[in-house]
């Protein structure tokens, strides 16, 4: 980073939910990447499997697994459900398990889903202006219960990573499906 | 944390500038707090003490000096001068310093100082949707040039710690001054 006097860094900006600038990756979840974490696998196998679930803004200002960094994101969640299970994100813990996130609603509304390491779960209405400190060892998951676009920001520490691969195969202890236009809280 | 299914934490939530719930900490800085950072002492000493520059409300969720957590926060700087010199933070360094941290840009209009440990200075302009990366090793101080509130929002690690008492001391290299109207920056 150059410390130069009057030399501005790259601007990153946001509007309501989204996030650009020079740096920004773009990350896209079709249906096809998310098969294996929706209940009812016949019903995602008939959909077109590149309709986009969820799309994720980020800022990575620094390498991957620096201590004592952080990352900034932006995450929308297009309105939909595969059967009658609302459309979420793939869900994880984080690899080093003590680093904590925060997220923040911008727009939309939906239910953010917090798992221990001993599968117990509880939710978190995620709506604007609502803030959520995600703890270690909490596996995080959000569902958009809404019939519009649900996007929130998040920052997290830059050595966090992700372990998606304990939810790909256990999943969460809760689901939330609609049942006569409501959302509904199932166990598995 | 009780993980029982069902079980919200208490609501922390924004709103365009404040933030509100149960656990969040406010802070008040008053001329009488900030009578060192500014350049000319002589104006500070006749204006009201219990002026407000700025308030900061936080949200800790985790014991000070927690490794992996964050802390997030909103501060609000009045608009303002002491003499030519516009109302600013104190301005800090990491007590760790590695530690990074986000700022972005909530309503109104100012300038984000940064400053290396060689005292190498440079300016980003804070504004509505702007997002900032304070690298570590980094002292970061916010200046309202405008004329209304300026408010942001922060997020920086439970363990990053504030040193204020490098730049009590030395200051920063470089002060945002208003000139025929116009805001400059100095070198000092």
């Amino acid at each position: 980073m150059d410390f130069k006097y009057g030399n501005p860094t790259p601007e990153i900006v946001f509007d309501a939910k989204n996030l650009s600038g020079k740096p920004i990756e773009k990350i896209e979840r079709k249906i096809m990447d998310l098969n294996m974490i929706f209940k009812d696998k016949g019903a995602s196998e008939t959909m077109d499997q590149n309709q986009i679930v969820y799309e994720v803004d980020c800022y990575f200002p620094v390498e991957n697994d620096t201590e004592g960094g952080l990352f900034f994101g932006i995450t929308r969640i297009k309105p939909g459900k595969v059967g009658d299970e609302y459309f979420m994100t793939k869900g994880h813990f984080h690899s080093n398990r003590d680093r904590g996130e925060f997220y923040w609603g911008l727009e939309g509304e939906g239910q953010l889903l917090l798992m221990d390491e001993k599968r117990r779960a509880r939710t978190e209405v995620i709506k604007k202006g609502s803030v959520h400190y995600i703890p270690g060892y909490i596996a995080h998951r959000v569902v958009n219960t809404g019939d519009t676009e649900l996007s929130f920001g998040a920052c997290w520490p830059s050595d966090a990573g992700h372990d998606y691969a304990s939810i790909e195969e256990k999943g969460f202890s809760i689901r939330i499906v609609q049942k006569n236009g409501e959302q509904h809280i199932i166990k598995e």
